[in-house]
């Protein structure tokens, strides 16, 4: 599933090129990248924020077109899949992944079939449909979705945000911002969530890359965080049985069976990193937080933060937000309710 | 209301500094610019897209954190509130406006009350709560949230997106970005949606400091686009009295009475512009165009779009996005209906 690709970070040429993901063009796996899919991929923000225990840096991944960080991947996928003279494609997704291929096939002129839970949240559904991709609803979990889709996927190219290589060398990109926004170094520690792992597996890709062109010495500790309620990550990494999976207001990584379970956790480990959990209480008081402090971010992307609330993080630690509020925008506020943070 | 700044523009030395709207820090009427109240300002793509009749530029303010242009307005208004030492300031918006000064007052640690009407997108109501402000919604159009607002306004700061000035001198860097993004070269046109004309007014701003500064030769015509329903500027601009005004799918630019009619009206004039106007089916085609390429925005920021693809627009025009579609994905998805585009 993987391909090779030896990357290369010129600095000087780099700072003088617009502010987007393709000023990497020598590290990403594409002929033409000067003819790139693009809806216009900001380098996001790396912003401050007080937590009680120490200054965190949220990267805004939210601030990507379609409203996630997502849209790297697909932004590089569509690319790669337009040199490649395909014309129609399908993907699973919880929405978010949908909804940003869904934007960037319209975009590259590619037929998409987007396969999402029925319960996905309306805003995505609503991005996925707007777009003109074909929603395909499908009714229980998540997995659901996903066996659908890996059905059709016999006659039509699947382009997974889990399983497609060329949508992890996208993701890949949120690394090397990070590096260059930090002067080209590195963090200690990077705290994402994590459902099926495709943003952890992307920037640990992108780490390592730039480790192995020599810009940094060694990966920083890559933490994973997913909702108490369903953890399979977190008690496989601890070597035990998941209890089965509950609900969480995560939805974004409410997967109970992560594809790629095993590389995960390899990731983990390998960087000296580990897997948290974090309960519904304490994503809803995170997301209360971001808000209070100005930035409205949907609940999945609240669960990093909780656990940097909950139990710390290390100052100058980074924290990935991965989608926007307005996603989920009256979830959020009923999450939030009247109890207002006052200043 | 106005503010005398006199604004330079040392190419070089922006080019080296991050790409947010505080590299014009010499153009920014702060005294601390480098402490702004910031929720990570990026400088917007501009993104070509093929019409019919010839390519235009995308400017996607859509992208600013909070979901909208305002967020430059915001930024720079409230670090200016946060300078002066004011604690408690109101507003009143349709949505937009208050959902961004909302979030930036939750992250300077100012108190905010809005007031909106009640009949504002339910997104933007929800971020404007989420952000912990005072939401007070008012019944009746539009109007009448103001009215309320400057009765309020004799206690209370009013950080008015229409009257402060401030605001226009965060809006101005849509121009900066659109002339530094060209080469510092000026487009020959820019076509923007207008209702109370703060953004046609930090625009024209904007290019005349660059023009003060030797920066552009002259003022780009600029192109103000009404709802035909709700068009008292365009009708003003004919010297022709208003019929009433009706309801529109653009929200953002519903406004019966604009409080800066006559400035708008000599701005266009100035710089050799024009009013034009927009029916609802032309709004709703072009939301449909715009999805069908990529592009999820609010049903105004298909205005702008909708005169360019209705009555054409000249190569090379820049044709702003003002608002996010997740603002109101319902509606948006809703409008669009079943007729796909198909690519």
């Amino acid at each position: 599933l993987d391909i090779s690709w030896r990357s290369e970070f010129p600095r000087a040429e780099i700072a003088r090129r617009p502010a987007t993901l393709w000023r990497y063009r020598e590290a990403l796996p594409l002929e033409r990248p000067e003819e790139g899919v693009s809806l216009g991929e900001v380098m996001t923000p790396l912003v401050p924020l007080e937590l009680p225990r120490g200054r965190v840096l949220l990267k805004c991944d939210q601030q990507l077109p379609s409203g996630s960080y997502k849209d790297r991947g697909s932004a590089v996928m569509l690319s790669a899949i337009r040199e490649m003279g395909i014309d129609h494609i399908l993907e699973d997704s919880s929405g978010n992944a949908g909804a940003s291929i869904a934007a960037y096939a319209a975009r590259a002129g590619v037929r998409a079939d987007i396969f999402a839970p029925e319960a996905a949240s309306p805003g995505k559904l609503a991005q996925i449909a707007a777009h003109g991709a074909n929603l395909v609803r499908v009714p229980g979990p998540r997995s659901n979705a996903a066996a659908a889709a890996l059905e059709a996927a016999s006659t039509t190219y699947y382009a997974s945000h889990c399983w497609n290589p060329f949508f992890l060398h996208g993701v890949k990109t949120l690394a090397f911002e990070i590096v260059e926004q930090l002067d080209w170094q590195m963090p200690r520690e990077v705290i994402v969530p994590a459902g099926n792992g495709a943003l952890l597996l992307g920037l640990w890709l992108g780490f390592d890359e730039l480790r192995l062109a020599g810009v940094i010495p060694r990966w920083p500790r890559l933490v994973a965080v997913q909702a108490a309620a369903c953890a399979p990550v977190y008690h496989a990494w601890r070597g035990e049985s998941a209890p089965e999976a509950g609900a969480t207001i995560a939805e974004g990584i409410a997967i109970a069976n992560p594809v790629r379970l095993r590389e995960i956790r390899s990731v983990v480990n390998l960087t000296g990193g580990r897997v948290v959990t974090v309960s519904e209480e304490e994503i809803v008081f995170a997301l209360r937080y971001l808000a209070g402090n100005g930035f409205f971010v949907e609940p999945t992307s609240a669960a990093a933060p909780a656990a940097c609330l909950a139990q710390g993080a290390e100052a100058g630690s980074v924290v990935v937000l991965t989608g926007h509020g307005l996603k989920a925008a009256a979830q959020v506020a009923q999450s939030i309710g009247s109890n207002r943070i006052e200043q």
